[in-house]
């Protein structure tokens, strides 16, 4: 399972395919929007003064020559199973082999108590967990487009729905669903959440979800090592934890493309390798 | 100074370039050999199915457009010097203040005794060392083309000089020298060389060049740290030696464009921040 489209992502993709491996891609359809919006690139090799719209649409045209696609669902977690791993979406649950992480950079800061109650209240995706706050309370910080169908989802479930949009919202809301004009400040409580404190007033609720594009490494695989907000890897790209391997913006600076795809390309080939050998290992 | 364009060398040239720093990048002028006989690749992205030979042209294009030029000269000795490098090139010496390694994967097996001799005898440079060599016996061991040219220099100045070719030469050799066609097999002698064996025969010598197309790390660049015959590099593609970066198939596996392109983009950029850092540090 390959979690990011950026760079990294779309070239271990391409590598996995040429290796003959199952897999699934991860990531926007359309793209990393930060290479959209590059402007001229001039260190692309290759691809000389190319804008970042021209290399997206080359990044597009060569996962088609090759028949890859994009699946445009975001993982909300990974778990380390021990021989695999195990991934939840908003509409299923995954495993595999090993894990590639691509996710980029992590740029959101985490909210004071987001950490601390992490599976004891605060979660990252509101349709999966949402059968645990049956006739409960819950908040949901969206910062995210499909924040509302998230809110609309759990309005079914939860007995009150509070709504912080961490952006403007287009689409509709479920009218059981109380919108609050706030910004998050932190999250308290007495062993699990119990409050969703905002500038300007205070929430009592059971679940905080905060639907972020990207989630923080260590958030999104319990048990990943990371060193200054970076995911820890070493030279053949792989993680504290056996089979999961991280390339791309989430391993450190410089944050470049030629450097993203290179580590892509290495963590790819890496856990090729490494399925070969769990393959064996389990045959003889 | 950059040694070698294949991607990973071209890849630091353009970061380099890019971030306004005077730097030469030496290598074949036509790029690697490699990347212009691979067959169709795949997994270079935003290229997709390119040849290697047009692979190769957009290197080359991309270089011309950013007014960048190959130096055509074999670095054959990189001295660490506390702050800085001293180079050595069959024509001259230059100073730098970083320097990145992307000679490629090396594939010769060393000669027994090369190593215990270096320095002793034997030599990578017969230009550069042919003053030590005056009215003594000297025993050319030829890889390359140049080869030829380098055993005629030394005819001016040696006593005597045997040229081993490697392989096939065209070039004029000087009358004087004399061509043994044989196998070198060792390097002996007792605190200096004094024997190359070969198959058939033993040449009593002073000095023994042994001019391949690549230099092994560890002999090109002295106190160089290696593991399996790979330079060691951190994540930022630093050497053990402070200043010396290395990057691509060097550094180890997996042997792929994207990779060592990556990887000498990384360098490049440490290599740049090293250079603002020691500038700084003088001018205060």
């Amino acid at each position: 399972m390959i979690i990011g489209s950026g760079p990294a992502g779309l070239e271990a993709a391409l590598n996995l395919k040429i290796r003959q491996k199952d897999f699934l891609l991860f990531g926007a359809a359309d793209l990393s929007n930060k290479i959209t919006l590059a402007p001229r690139i001039n260190n692309y090799l290759g691809l000389p003064g190319i804008s970042g719209g021209d290399l997206a649409a080359r990044f597009r045209e060569h996962l088609e020559q090759m028949a890859i696609e994009i699946v445009p669902e975001q993982v909300t977690t990974v778990y380390p199973m021990g021989e695999y791993f195990s991934l939840a979406t908003a509409h299923r649950t995954l495993e595999a082999t090993t894990v590639i992480l691509c996710p980029g950079v992590f740029n959101s800061k985490d909210l004071p108590g987001e950490a601390e109650f992490l599976g004891r209240g605060v979660g990252y995706c509101a349709t999966c967990d949402a059968p645990l706050y049956r006739d409960r309370t819950v908040a949901i910080v969206g910062y995210t487009d499909e924040s509302v169908e998230e809110a609309n989802f759990v309005c079914d479930v939860a007995v009150k729905v509070y709504f912080v949009p961490g952006k403007a919202f287009t689409r509709p809301l479920d009218s059981r669903v109380e919108v609050v004009d706030d910004v998050p400040v932190e999250i308290t409580g007495s062993g699990k959440v119990e409050q969703l404190i905002l500038n300007n007033r205070t929430l009592a609720v059971d679940g905080v979800f905060l639907l972020r594009e990207t989630i923080a490494p260590a958030s999104l695989v319990p048990g990943l090592e990371t060193e200054n907000g970076f995911i820890k890897v070493d030279a053949a790209m792989q993680t504290n934890l056996p089979g999961c391997y991280a390339a791309g913006d989430c391993t450190g600076k410089p944050h470049q493309y030629m450097r993203a795809a290179g580590q892509g390309q290495t963590a790819a080939l890496n856990a090729a390798a490494y399925i070969d050998i769990q393959k064996h290992t389990h045959a003889e």
